[in-house]
């Protein structure tokens, strides 16, 4: 292991210095979806219990969070969850199919479905995560690891809502989105409110930082994200940043319209893999954290072709103090823990100053 | 019926005369996927034919390729077939499953699968495809209405030749492009070959312009697009552009690098909904031709709402000669046969000069 007990607190780590803007003694790394299917440990547990009890029980959740952290040195922990259980709280009946992923069994299709969406509050709906990051938190102090809070955006949780799983068109979102204004402003009114109190209150629990997933965005044009998306994403990233903890803003898809995503909040922006960093920075200002951008599927490659991939994006980042290198989508369930674990160090050794 | 018989050939019309850079008397439409299951007479005749045998018979593909000929007033046909048949001939085992897509049975997973893969003449493989162009053309002539031929571009193929199927994440066909550019230089030289060939023998049949389809492209970054496809693709758009006929070169989600598209050949570009065009024209040259970019979504929606989308592209557009009206991404299953009609019918109205 090559993570012994860190002798200064969270606050004082790569993450979060790099996060506010500060110098760190090498470029931090944490890799989305780290707590996964890829690693053994996660699936042992996962043959006892379902994603939803995984979810709402604050001790299974913690204990998966600390997976990755417990197996390789990663410089920030994320809760455990998934972004759709705050659905649940308002109304959508949530459930993980094996092999197949999320189902709303009654999707949002009307404007009558709309009006009858609740905004409970997440620190009852999401009760087992809040309690989660209570728990990770005291892991993690003792090693002086950051913990993120999450949650889904607005769009994507709309898109999620209408669609009801997943999906290639988003007709139904879409449709309504532009038929119907007025009734996708209900809809976003009321994500905005759930949203904003879920990262709120993950603040309040603990999260030393909160990360807004976007995944779905890039469903979208420019002009439609400009006109219908990005009004919500602004009111919650205010909301968000008046924690006062550190927020990134991640989205996939929409390389095309970067300077828009950027727009939408003053916090740090994570990219995906479509759009090398140097751009990143040149298009939404050299004084912006960018958090990316790996392709996971390089996660499969032998090591050096892994190696090769890391050296490309540290290049393009430039020794910049302001990167956070992650993936630019989730890992991958078939990644080679070995790969995690070499990427991981390799990262640290290679941008040591 | 608002196309009667025109009285000038194919050349004269505002399609190709688009294509040429030359004066037409309104923005031409044409949409992918203008023949398919939102059209009653489609449904009805793929109740009694299997995708494949409406594929390669040339007689029932001719009839599918002329019946939104037949409906509206559009300003191009496309010859109704799938990128996906050239793989059968070589080596691989497709099937069109309903509700589903198409799979292949025998997907490309090694070195030793690549070097198995034959490279027949695509005159022999896709004779029916020929045969459909041939009659067509017989038909169109009549009409003055032009005929576009296509084939799936290398990457696209590739991908789906090791993928099997639809992906998220394109593991495979990444996993061997990073770990083994060898292999990956034998697989993409000789889709080369037979996309080359088999644009080159749709042009000999009658196909007045080709379209090369990268609908996946966007799965990759920039930098690795151009690395791993670009050079490729600039194989088979040399090639196209040597038989004469005009050229687009079409894909999605590369938004991100329109510029590295434009560069791959100078072709008219097709523009997913990402970006709007003006910056796309901004981006990669006021002379390049530009084929775009409707949400198909907007084609789901009241007449108005629909009839502002168009004004949007319209707006874009400016009223540049070089502007062919399209979606950005083929036409979804349930969309109203009305809207479509109208939707043309306005273009060209709107467009009038």
């Amino acid at each position: 292991m090559t993570h012994a007990s860190k002798l200064f607190p969270a606050e004082q780590g790569r993450f979060l210095k790099t996060l506010r803007g500060e110098h760190a003694d090498a470029t931090p790394i944490w890799l989305m979806r780290q707590a996964g299917r890829y690693m053994p440990e996660y699936r042992a547990l996962r043959e006892r219990y379902t994603m939803l009890e995984s979810i709402h029980s604050p001790e299974l959740s913690a204990e998966i969070t600390m997976q990755p952290i417990e197996a390789f040195d990663l410089d920030a922990a994320i809760i455990f969850s998934d972004i759709l259980p705050p659905l649940s709280g308002m109304g959508l009946e949530l459930d993980f199919i094996k092999g197949v992923g999320p189902r709303l069994a009654n999707p949002v299709r009307s404007r009558a479905d709309i009006d009858a969406l609740r905004t409970p509050s997440m620190t009852e709906v999401m009760e087992g995560t809040l309690g989660a990051i209570r728990l990770v938190r005291k892991e993690l102090d003792t090693r002086g690891i950051p913990l993120i809070g999450f949650s889904g955006a607005p769009f994507t949780l709309a898109s999620y809502a209408m669609e009801g799983g997943g999906s290639k068109s988003y007709v139904h979102a879409k449709s309504l989105m532009y038929s119907d204004p007025e009734a996708w402003d209900v809809l976003m009114s009321k994500l905005v409110t759930v949203v904003s109190d879920y990262l709120s209150a993950q603040a309040a629990a603990g999260a030393q930082a909160l990360q807004l997933f976007d995944s779905w965005a890039g469903a979208l044009g420019r002009l439609d994200y400009e006109r219908y998306v990005q009004p919500y994403t602004r009111q919650v990233l205010a909301s968000a940043l008046a924690t006062g903890v550190p927020v990134i803003h991640f989205s996939t898809g929409t390389g095309a319209y970067l300077e828009s995503i950027a727009a939408a909040g003053r916090t740090a922006v994570g990219v995906d893999f479509h759009v090398p960093l140097d751009e990143a920075w040149a298009r939404i200002g050299t004084d912006r954290v960018i958090m990316g951008n790996l392709d996971p599927v390089r996660l499969h490659a032998p090591w050096e072709v892994l190696r090769r991939g890391a050296d490309d994006v540290l290049a393009r980042a430039g020794g910049r103090r302001g990167h956070i290198f992650n993936v630019g989508h989730g890992i991958l369930p078939d990644t080679p823990v070995d790969n995690v674990r070499r990427l991981v160090d390799y990262v640290h050794e290679a941008t040591s100053r």
